[in-house]
């Protein structure tokens, strides 16, 4: 185990040397599905220089990622990695900070490792299954379980500003929503008990690495209606500390049961 | 002015240090309008630090602060410094990061000098009317005038999600909303060219440094409807990049004549 993590965490910070050289050079970047959902040069390159990486270490490894046709698995036994090279490509492209390198290390289906890398701040949040959860060297403690009303709540613009499942009633309970862009700058604040919940709707690579983290903190993750992740395609996405997670359920269910 | 910036900056910097001192110390909590309006000992320790430098700097200045009696001022004449110790107390309680110290410098009314300080990063931003802005000791460069749809717009969580003033929508047509809860570190991200405007709701103590260093980049800010900023109390706030801002302009009064 000791030596995976350290192969592992060689890897990020080699591909945070390249994503931080490349800073000022000009990026080739595309529009995927709208406007606003780009993919750059650089999460191409940073994905293969992964991906390589992956297959030197362990050639039958499965992977899932979000770029260029690695975006599908069907069997889930063995080893599989899910990568998100950069995490928050749009505040990438405009900020060139504020994003995040993740991947998480599942066997046979069961979350083992989870990464997640900001680069910009030289910050890496890992750990997994029995291990406990790391910000570089240090150990970070288990966040409180507080409540709904006890702490700050990510969403997704969307959803908040449509009240869709209730999202922005469920913020106005809690002590103020934040909007980062970034999955992984959400979890990582989850991680270090700033916000007690996260509301929105992702791909495997958004969640992967950080659930691993949330579940070693005994914190509760989901589709938003209770249903389990299913790890193709975007998705509804929740996740809180156990209190907080079921009150945001009971609202949730009453958008629901309100609509039939 | 050389001496007089000098001069902040160094307040500035022993303001910071005691509030990261302090840091794993308890806090004093009390809550002022709602139970998300908050204040701490740390709030007042660090205005009456600013206060007391100020008076011994010029006994004649007046002040405009957020804490304890120095909310309100009749006259603009002379010098006057407006103050807010700690920009962002709900995330300063929580977070212990994502706040910031402002402090604005105005003479007969005019702005002339602003800082706005990210603690936890040690980033001072500073500059004024003629002089240009900087981050630490490097000169910034004047963002790009880009439009709406070409860059991120900072929001308040209340007219964004209730599409007061055509919040949503306006964010609708940009590359998408942000969310920090800190007025500062809204206005930094336009100062670096990273978000194209930023709509709030906020007090002369949130606007006044960010407004003088917002101004020297051409950069245009006002009350929601146009309106010159009143400096008492709470307003409609929006800033923007000179072409994102005359677009956001359009789009607020569209809500306003929709309404009547």
């Amino acid at each position: 185990m000791e030596k995976r993590i350290s192969v592992i965490k060689e890897w990020l910070y080699e591909a945070g040397e390249k994503i931080k050289n490349a800073e000022n050079k000009k990026l080739t970047i595309d529009q995927k599905t709208s406007r606003n959902d780009l993919v750059t040069n650089m999460d191409r390159e940073i994905q293969a220089f992964l991906i390589d990486k992956i297959h030197r270490f362990n050639p039958e490894a499965k992977i899932l990622a979000e770029e260029d046709g690695y975006s599908k698995v069907n069997d889930f036994t063995g080893q599989l990695f899910v990568i998100d090279p950069i995490d928050g490509t749009l505040n990438f492209v405009v900020e060139r900070e504020n994003f995040c390198i993740m991947l998480g290390v599942y066997e046979d289906g069961k979350g083992q490792l989870g990464f997640i890398y900001d680069v910009v701040k030289e910050e890496l949040y890992w750990g997994g299954n029995g291990i406990g959860v790391y910000k570089n060297e240090e150990a970070l403690p288990k966040p409180p379980n507080s409540g709904l009303s006890q702490g700050l709540l990510g969403v997704n613009g969307y959803l908040f500003s449509h009240n869709r499942f209730n999202v922005r009633t469920i913020a106005e309970k809690s002590m103020g929503a934040r909007l980062y862009g970034c999955a992984g700058l959400e979890l990582i604040a989850m991680l270090k008990g700033h916000h007690i919940g996260y509301i929105s709707n992702l791909s495997p690579w958004d969640y992967a690495a950080g659930n691993i983290l949330l579940e070693e903190f005994g914190m509760k993750y989901s589709g938003i209606l209770g249903d389990k992740l299913k790890f193709a395609g975007r998705e509804y996405y929740l996740a809180g500390t156990e209190k907080a997670y079921e009150e945001m359920r009971r609202l949730i269910n009453d958008s629901q049961s309100s609509k039939s």
